[in-house]
C-alpha cells in the first residue's frame, strides 16, 4: 500500500465531502446521527464479536487491565455511545447562525455567519467510543472527519465506522464525510499531519506523548490539550467549611482527570486552622500530602514538596500544598506553575474574587467552586471534543462551536464604496 | 550582538509586561494612547528629520517612488496616525467583558471573559505607520507587542517607538509593553518566529513573499493574509444597472487592494446584454479584459483568459471574465479559484442569495454589494490589524477582538461536583 497516495486520496475525498456536508440541512444531519445510534444497538452482537478480537489481541500483548477496560464495548458502553449520538442530534445546529447583523453608515448590512472549519483530523488512542463521539460532533458541526484510532482498537473502530456509514447512507450524505484510516501503519499519522491542502485542524486525544508528537510534527493547526495542573487557593477570607469541601472534592472526586486539583495553596492567616482539618479528610481518602516547609510545620509527618511537585500533574492520590503570604503570592504561584487549565479561589471577599478572575491566565478561572466542574457537559456545551489549553481559536472545553469558524456576510442593494 | 540572546530577552520582557498590561484599567490604556498621539504631533519636526534619513537612504538604494511615498512621514501622515490612535482610545475596551453568564443545573454560574492573547509579534514592511497602529491595537487589547519593521524604515520606526514609550511612561505602564527590535539583522526575524515560550501569535503585514516565509518558518501560530482573488457573480436575475455599478466599483475604485475584484462571472442568460455595457465602462477606465471563449464571442477584441488568469491576483487594471451556465457553476468556479477572501452575488432572487451565502466558503460573502466594502472600518470594527484568510481563530478583517481570546469564568458558593 502506498501510504502517501492513500492519505492524499483520503484528504481529497474528505474535502469534497466536507463541501456537501457544510450545506446539509439540520434534519439530514440529525437523521444520520439517529441512524448511527440505531445501528450501534441493532448490531451490538457483531460489534462485540469484533471488539473481542481486539480484547484477545490486547490480552496476548499484555495490555494493562485499565487499558482493556477502556477498550471493552460492553452493552452499557454501546448504550452510552448511542445515547451520546442522540444527545448531539438534539443540540441546536450551530451552522448558518447569523449574529450581530447590523446596518453600517454606508447603508450595507454586516453580520457574521457560523460555518464549519472544513475537515477535522482526529488522532486518538485506545477508547473506541471516540470513533462515534468525534464523528458525531464533526457531523453535526458540518465538518468532514478523518479518524485515526489506535491499532489496539482497529477491529472495534472499523465496526463502529460501518455503523457510521449506515447512518450517512440513510441520510444521503457522502460516505467520505467520515473516514476511518484503514491501515495501522504508523506512517499514516505522519502523512495525515502534513495534509495541509485538505485538513483544516488536527485534534489529538490521548496521553501527553501523543499530543506532543502531533504538535511537533503537524504543519496543520492543532487544538491541543496538554497537562491539567489545577490549583485551589484558600484565601484568609474564605468560608472554611466550604473551602474544605471544595478542596476535598477537587482532589478526590476523581484522580485521573485533567481538572483534578494537584496543588493546594493556603493563605498563611488560615493555614493553621484549615490544614489539620483538611489533612484528616485527605487521610481518610488515602491521599498522600507533600508540603512546603510551612505546611510541614503545621502537619507533622507531611512529606516535603520539591520544585518538581509544583510542576507535576499527579493524576493520582497525591497532593502538593503550599502556604502563601496572600492572594498576590497565590496568583504568582499559579501564573508560574499552572498549566492554564483550571484554577479556583475560595473567598468571601468580592474585591479579591474580581481580581483573581482577571489576573489568573487560565482557560477556566473559578470562584468558590470545585475545579472538577471544568468540562463541556457541566458548562452546558452539550458535548465536548476535548479541552483546549491553547489560547488561539478555542480555549477550555471545546464543543460544537469550537469546530466552527465565523465568516462575514454583507447585504446591500447595489451599494458601492465611495 | 548575540541575536539569539537578545531576542530571548525581548520575548521574556514582553511576556512579563503583557501580564501587567492584561490587568491594566481601561483609562490607563487610553491615557497611553492619547499621550502617544500628542507626542507624534509635538515631535513632528524631529520625526520628519529621522524619517528624512530613511528617505535619503531609500533614494540612494534606488527605492521605487511608490515605496518612498509609503515611507514618507508627511504632516498629513502624522496627523492621520495621531487621529488613528485617538480613535482606538475611543473604542470600547474588549478586555474583561463577560458574556453568556448563565446558571447551570448544578447551581454554578458559567460565562466567558474576553482576555488578551498575551504577546503579539508583528513583522512588517516599509510603512512606518504600522509601528503606531499595531502598537495601539495591541495596547488597547491588552497585549504586549514585539515589532519588527523593515530596515528601510528603521530610523522612522525608532522615532515613532520613542513616542510610544512616552505614552507608556505617562500611563505608568512597563516600557516592554511595546518593543521595537533594535537590530536590522535578518536573523532576528528567524529568532522571533521561534520564541514559542513567550510569543502567542505572529502577524505578518506585507507582500506575499514575506507572509509565505513567516508562515513556513514560524513555530508560533500565524494570523495571515495571503491573496485576495475576489469574484463578483452577475446572476441572470440581477438588476443589471446595479450589477454594472458594483462590478465597476469593485474593480476600479482601487486597483492595489486585496478586496478588489479580479474575476467577473456572468450568467449566460444576461451575458450578451450586460457585457458590452460593462466593457464600455471598463474601457473608459483603461481596464484590460481577458475573457473565456464565450466572453470573447460577445466582446470582439477581448483577449483570452487562460487557466493562470483564474488563479491570479492582478492588483492592476486587468480583469478576467467568465460566462457561466448558472449560479451552481459560478459557485463551483469560486470555490475552486477564490482565495476565500471576498465574493459577491448580484441577484434579485432571495433563494439564490441565501444559497450563495451558505455555499461560498470565503471570509466575506456578499449579496448586492461591492467587494471593496470588505475591511475593518467598513464593517465597524473601528480599526483593523489585518485581514485573515485563515479559518481558525479570526477570519476576515481582524480588529481588537481578533487579538483576544475567551476564558471561562465560574461562580459558585462552595459548589462541589457530585
Amino acid at each position: 500500500m502506498d501510504i502517501k497516495q492513500y492519505m492524499q486520496d483520503v484528504g481529497q475525498q474528505a474535502k469534497q465531502a466536507g463541501q456537501a456536508l457544510a450545506n446539509a440541512e439540520t434534519a439530514i444531519k440529525n437523521k444520520a446521527l439517529h441512524t448511527i445510534a440505531d445501528a450501534l444497538l441493532a448490531r451490538s452482537a457483531w460489534l462485540q464479536a469484533e471488539n473481542a478480537k481486539d480484547l484477545q489481541a490486547g490480552r496476548d500483548n499484555g495490555l494493562a487491565a485499565a487499558m482493556l477496560d477502556r477498550l471493552t464495548l460492553s452493552d452499557q458502553a454501546l448504550a452510552t455511545m448511542a445515547e451520546g449520538l442522540r444527545q448531539i442530534a438534539e443540540l441546536a445546529d450551530p451552522i448558518g447562525v447569523i449574529s450581530d447583523l447590523k446596518y453600517r453608515p454606508s447603508g450595507i448590512q454586516v453580520g457574521q455567519m457560523r460555518v464549519p472549519l472544513g475537515v477535522v483530523g482526529i488522532i486518538y488512542e485506545s477508547r473506541p467510543n471516540v470513533t462515534a463521539d468525534a464523528a458525531a460532533l464533526c457531523l453535526k458541526s458540518g465538518n468532514a472527519t478523518i479518524l485515526r484510532g489506535g491499532s489496539e482498537a482497529i477491529h472495534s473502530n472499523r465496526a463502529i465506522a460501518s455503523c457510521v456509514q449506515a447512518g450517512l447512507e440513510a441520510a444521503g450524505l457522502p460516505a467520505a464525510c467520515v473516514q476511518v484510516i484503514a491501515t495501522t501503519d504508523r506512517a499514516a499519522v505522519g502523512e495525515l499531519l502534513r495534509l495541509d491542502d485538505y485538513v483544516d485542524v488536527i485534534i489529538p486525544r490521548g496521553g501527553k506523548g501523543l499530543i506532543e508528537r502531533v504538535s511537533q510534527e503537524s504543519s496543520i493547526p492543532v487544538i491541543k490539550h496538554l497537562d491539567g495542573i489545577c490549583h485551589v487557593y484558600i484565601d484568609d477570607e474564605a468560608e472554611l467549611d466550604k473551602a474544605i469541601a471544595v478542596a476535598l472534592n477537587a482532589k478526590t472526586q476523581r484522580y485521573g482527570t485533567c481538572n483534578t486539583l494537584e496543588t493546594l495553596l493556603v493563605a498563611a492567616g488560615v493555614a493553621a486552622e484549615v490544614l489539620p482539618a483538611l489533612a484528616a479528610c485527605y487521610a481518610e481518602k488515602g491521599v498522600e500530602l507533600r508540603g512546603c516547609p510551612q505546611t510541614q510545620a503545621i502537619l507533622s509527618g507531611c512529606g516535603a514538596a520539591t520544585e518538581a511537585d509544583w510542576q507535576t500533574e499527579y493524576l493520582a492520590p497525591i497532593l502538593s500544598i503550599r502556604v502563601v503570604d496572600d492572594m498576590a503570592q497565590a496568583i504568582e504561584h499559579i501564573n508560574t506553575y499552572s498549566s492554564q487549565h483550571t484554577d479556583t479561589i475560595m473567598t468571601r471577599n468580592i474585591t479579591r474574587a474580581r481580581h483573581f478572575l482577571r489576573a489568573v491566565d487560565s482557560s477556566s478561572v473559578m470562584v468558590n467552586a470545585s475545579t472538577r466542574f471544568a468540562d463541556g457537559f457541566e458548562y452546558g456545551l452539550g458535548a465536548e471534543i476535548g479541552i483546549s489549553t491553547d489560547k488561539l481559536h478555542a480555549r477550555g472545553p471545546v464543543g460544537l462551536e469550537g469546530l466552527t469558524s465565523m465568516k462575514y456576510v454583507v447585504f446591500g442593494d447595489g451599494h458601492i464604496r465611495a
